[in-house]
């Protein structure tokens, strides 16, 4: 990972702008510009760009910061009574990286993550606040070669485990079990081609007529019952890219307005993915999709964007939404998946993941959408 | 879940502290008041109090939310053009809901999760933003029944999903595949006993000397070799109620060093279940556990605090840590895990979560601790 070439953009931004430092506290913005990644639950970690650069890690972080962030610092506040005679919180630290700051100067602050108490402290300080990011999504949205070659990897994996959970769909399996299926498949292959590697797991599959209909809702212990439509929605994060792959399956025979709906999922996602290219706005493509929508009368349940920025983070900028207008460039990756959620019909999305090519896009997840192959 | 109970302990609170209105952002706060707990990717919930209780969702959220979460409004933002007539962000709803508050008045957050962007915006309209999510989770300290009847359900799935883990371990397997096998029969057993139950699980199986030793990482695909030293680390949640079980085993035949600390880790733990009651303070449990680690001549290695509070959060206040000195009261749901991590030697930790009674506490997770039985 060329973290170096991503400190030394931020730099240069931090440079055009006046900032003095930078804080940075969402976790995928981290590991973006250091390679490290933690499970962070209740302790904070902080990455700091001054002069040199700081990750400021809890102590049960030590060996893995030290191991895995690209940094010049690795600065540790402590919870061992013995350690106590340095910091014992990112606070402290925090306060003295500021000092170094010149006097009410600029302080670059990723602003949507930042928690709230550390912002006072910032101001009261005297220092200003801005935020650096939005330029580190915009830094983040166009792949280099590294990237699109672990997204390709995430992608054949993602492609494996949806396969393996739609074997899985029968009557009286559970969502859990189902999602479960493709889980271990993943783990088997991965530990057989990728050594010591991180894999990340999004799953759900809700289903029936009641959960489908809601986009985001965890699996849960329901069992599958003849006519249900299933949403089977995946991503794979394989060492920290993530590819997604979807697939709406109804069990038995669908009726007339299910076929219908299923239908123009298909055509909604493949227009988008025929319109997608270079030099067009992100609200050209939801509006390809929508289009095909509002000729099936189907407008109306079309609740959300036609799909997202994909990468480190499961949803990442740019948006493909109706009021967004940057302009798409080559490098960039997407998840298309325009949805319909109709009451008493049934949930119907169809997601794949695609990278940006210089006239079109190049699918990186492969499963039939075809209405045949998705009775089961 | 007594909802209305808690709303009306928050508004107490802010009645005796002259807050006006409240917004909350922690998925975890807003669940325990109001019972919905959303997937939160990239769109805002936002739970808002002031005479009347409002969430604010995405249109995706809208059935979901419009089902489960007990609030008097769910004030929905879209992302469709035809129904960009009405509101399409959260902060115009913020921003609508601030002006129902007297000006300059005192408006309660919880600092710690509120994007920096509505803390400023809420500056700019002249409010005084005021932390109330240190009242929250004190108010999530003592669990009332309910949720005690729920810690013991997860409670029991953990200690099933721990023993099926354990069960797979050989050489050969790779953490992965450990960590399935208990996922695995968890949803089996979850599917069976408790139809349409949402389960949250965090597991991980850091292994080999070089892993074990780093306290929180994620399972990879490293396969298990002779001599291991393993931390089989998990929770699960039923329903949103977690209870967290861990277990350090070794694969083989232990060296004298590691013999040592295996048994100085469950030492530890066991002087801390002993110790701890109602009266006495967290960071008295903290020192007990570390007493034993020093009695070893370990403490050095011991770079973590004792335990915390358990309950909706994976980690939550309090914490049994040597500068916290609340007391402990009855009903309060601790993890009790002390740990060393020693270089060369591996990492040894087990953890059980503990419901504190009237006079001591009650274990709510089960699975042995001899070094025997832990020998793979």
């Amino acid at each position: 990972m060329d973290t170096k070439m991503r400190i030394n953009r931020l730099k240069e931004y931090m440079r055009e702008q006046s900032i003095s430092a930078a804080f940075v506290f969402h976790p995928d913005h981290q590991f973006y510009i250091t390679g490290f990644k933690a499970l962070i639950y209740s302790r904070p970690i902080v990455f700091h760009l001054h002069e040199k650069t700081a990750m400021i890690v809890p102590g049960l972080e030590e060996t893995h910061a030290k191991e895995h962030a690209k940094v010049d610092d690795v600065l540790v506040y402590y919870e061992h009574p013995n350690a106590a005679k340095t910091e014992t919180t990112h606070m402290q630290y925090i306060k003295q990286l500021l000092e170094k700051s010149p006097a009410s100067s600029k302080v670059g602050v990723d602003i949507s993550f930042i928690p709230g108490e550390i912002l006072q402290l910032i101001q009261e300080l005297g220092y200003q606040a801005v935020d650096i990011g939005q330029y580190i999504y915009k830094m983040r949205f166009v792949k280099d070669e590294e990237e699109i070659h672990m997204l390709e990897q995430a992608g054949k994996l993602v492609n494996l485990a949806v396969s393996r959970s739609l074997e899985k769909i029968c009557i009286g399996t559970t969502e859990m079990e189902i999602d479960a299926a493709g889980n271990a498949a993943l783990f088997e292959a991965t530990a057989t081609q990728y050594p010591d590697a991180v894999i990340d797991v999004v799953v759900m599959s809700p289903s029936g007529l009641k959960r489908s209909i809601m986009p985001h809702v965890f699996s849960n212990t329901r069992r599958i019952e003849a006519g249900d439509v299933i949403i089977h929605s995946r991503q794979v994060g394989l060492n920290g890219y993530r590819a997604e792959l979807e697939r709406t399956v109804i069990v038995g025979k669908p009726n007339l307005e299910q076929k219908r709906a299923f239908q123009a999922a298909i055509d909604a996602q493949q227009r988008a993915i025929d319109f997608i290219k270079p030099g067009v706005k992100l609200s050209e493509v939801d509006g390809a999709a929508r289009q095909v929508f509002e000729k099936a009368g189907l407008d109306q349940y079309a609740i959300h964007r036609t799909g997202h920025g994909i990468g480190v983070s499961a949803h990442e900028q740019p948006f493909l939404r109706y009021d967004h207008h940057d302009v798409i460039e080559e490098g960039m990756a997407f998840s298309i998946e325009p949805g319909i959620y109709i009451p008493g019909v049934g949930g119907f999305r169809h997601s794949d993941t695609v990278l940006i090519t210089a006239d079109g896009c190049r699918l990186i997840t492969d499963y039939p959408s075809d209405m045949e192959l998705l009775l089961y």
